[in-house]
């Protein structure tokens, strides 16, 4: 099937250029290393590939959620792929799920929820920060899944109307304080997940919520990458250190 | 909604009690904490909790992905969940996936794929071996994901009829010598996924989809968990030191 | 150089069977293996190796300190030489050094340490507990190392008479009770270094540490082994997930 | 005992600068945060500090091993504490060992040896590059440890004459092509340590040491640094993702 305006495509150049546009007439890519047309993109077969002005191959790809960064502006601090992967399958979002996301950063980990969650779920964006609010539903359009999320202007701690969630995500400096609000949102059995910084965050979050849910677990992800060259295969001399910690449980009657 | 028989239920003591069953009049769990009959639990919610026989509480849940692996006879080595989330991510599977898994195990990524593609979606297992094929639809028919699957029984290495697969994942000892064949199946543009104990069979996989694949990347998940407790906190002493690589590319034109 | 009665000797089997021992008339090594007499290593080179009565083979080699926990009789919790290692190198200990140690458990770091320090070294080991100290001693003197190192019964946290440490290692649960203490007993400009299970103690021992020492630093090792096979080469699948966190500091005048 | 002019100390400023230099009448120290003339140091004690030019505090401190980097003119890839403290633990390196070293890079491995074998001991640094063997001599001497080290300009893969190493440490690219010249070299029993980036280099060096040496063993250190402020204590988000795998075994009659 060719693309076509209004497609969504990733320009993948390498690892570090990688640009997901949403293709138009008279739309253009620019890049450090050359530029370009949509025009030239349409009606080609995504796995193709185009040169840009430079002479430097472009491959026209299908974007995937590893993808989804790579086209948000960003608002704030993320969560890696590395930790929305493990967040969105502990939170075991599928079709047709009703998720309760409190803090929404620059949309990433609401973009996965979303694409996660299909044409029959939902995502309840919450976050006290309308600018914030604002980014992440733009970086939502721009993949195209702004119509599965309800961006909710409100202070997650104070509680939300909204019911019956198949699982919670909390991205928000003070998620014990949320506990009690969140929990009452959240359908018997289902999990919440909280992703944190500092080892202190842990220790409050994971005592607040000990009566309340069962099957409480704290994770770390070290996520290594490696390289595979004429030279040898070695690990990637860069790793990020650390970003942050999940902790996961499951409400129950207390 | 009190459950009722024909319903699954997590049965959850403690982390290392942890049982996912179907109910049934006349059924019973069996643990070394004591018994429950599931006559006791039919009518109740998801949430609530009853004793055993030896008088331990039993936390009756809604099964997650993460307790898919518990609910499994086991007839192989397992992929775990800090590999098969990110496995799932990178193939960017969700509803309505078409994927194609060479090597099924014991169907623990089956039953995680299946779960994801939802009802409109479907996986084709494929494997040689007809036993691990039976006791993986076996897995699949008790977490009820059994009718999204097409089990198949064939050398994945040689091909499979099906094609436009929007992903692909391998755990097969030679994914190299399935290259062309997973290639051909996959859409122009679409992941494959390869999951590998070694160096050296990563080393294989990469250089062999070189000019078929594009942003290929070698990843490693080290997963530390952490415990929480009066006497403070740390990380678990156990962690399992390595269970494999994953490797992943998106098909491309040559 | 012949091996005579007095002698350490490292009999080494498998990784999982290393045994240091001292040579002597009538000695015997028993092990699952079979046993060896010492009268058949006595006049042997270190470097030769000899069978047991059970005919497999045991290679007779020079201990070295990745050996010296081999050879204890542990009393108690030990650290690792992956901690070890990093521990005397951060403390600087080498030939003279006059070391301070507050808590010895199982005489482990005291005898990296006495190894470290040499003829003209010393190493207080300061312990309330009289059976570990005494246990500790035991050990030190299966390896040759106890006339390096005066056991002190003591409180460390009550301070000791020695003064102009050039360093001290503390592995105490609240080596905040005894960094001032520890201060007045060190040189000035050298380093403390502690030993801690968890994040807690961590926060606590360095709070503690702020105006009396500077280059504070937290350090946590984690040692992977590779297995190189036939089926080819990977991380081993077992890892000790944690020990302790090692805490650094040098001494100021505040 | 007052600092004098020949000593060498360590000004700390913070720990991305710290500057050992041996204070000299006329000398000066320049930061970018100041300069501070030695005539102000001299006469005053390790521990305590002066301010520099910019009103910045600098504290007067003794060298350890973990600063020898930062006073060190680097003529190429260096070998990190984390690696040199676990392979001169391995290698048993204490006063009056006689030390093998192939390939001395910008001498740190150099440095930490010729520490640690006391006056007494000493160092065999062979490499075929006379550049780097003169700023190795060069970084020793600043150090005040030249006078511990034999430098050998030489390939170590042909031989050296002098025999009965009590340890060998390589670093060089191909180590297999030495093994059998430093075997010979080496003490029965001795161990020898090899440090290499790929694991494609573990697997030669690995299986070239076979027949000859006992006890192999693989390892990989990662050193995590934790950070402790108000905000609460988490590893920092900068880690070093890779630099080489350590290679253990002893010397055996084959």
């Amino acid at each position: 099937m060719p693309i076509r305006p209004g497609d969504r495509v990733l320009f993948y150049i390498d690892p570090k250029r990688r640009f997901v546009q949403v293709i138009r007439e008279g739309g253009i890519l620019g890049t450090d290393k050359g530029f370009v047309r949509h025009e030239e993109v349409i009606g080609r077969e995504i796995g193709e590939s185009v040169m840009t002005s430079k002479g430097v191959r472009v491959h026209l790809l299908r974007p995937l959620p590893v993808d989804f960064l790579a086209s948000m502006k960003r608002a704030t601090q993320v969560i890696y792929p590395k930790d929305v992967s493990l967040i969105a399958y502990l939170a075991g979002v599928t079709e047709g799920s009703k998720v309760l996301e409190g803090g929404v950063g620059t949309g990433h980990v609401t973009a996965v929820l979303a694409y996660l969650v299909g044409e029959s779920g939902k995502v309840y964006a919450v976050d006290i920060d309308e600018t914030k609010l604002r980014k992440a539903a733009e970086n939502l359009e721009r993949l195209g899944l702004a119509k599965r999320v309800v961006f909710v202007k409100r202070d997650v701690r104070e509680g939300v109307d909204e019911r019956d969630f198949d699982a919670s995500i909390l991205d928000i400096p003070d998620p014990w304080n949320a506990i009690k609000a969140v929990y009452d949102s959240l359908k018997l059995g289902s999990p919440l997940v909280a992703f944190l910084p500092t080892v202190n965050q842990v220790e409050k979050t994971v005592t607040s919520m000990r009566e309340l849910f069962v099957d409480i677990h704290v994770y770390e992800v070290l996520l290594r990458e490696y390289i595979v060259s004429e030279e040898g295969t070695r690990p990637s001399p860069r790793m990020t250190g650390h970003t942050g910690y999940i902790v996961f449980g499951r409400k129950i009657l207390p």
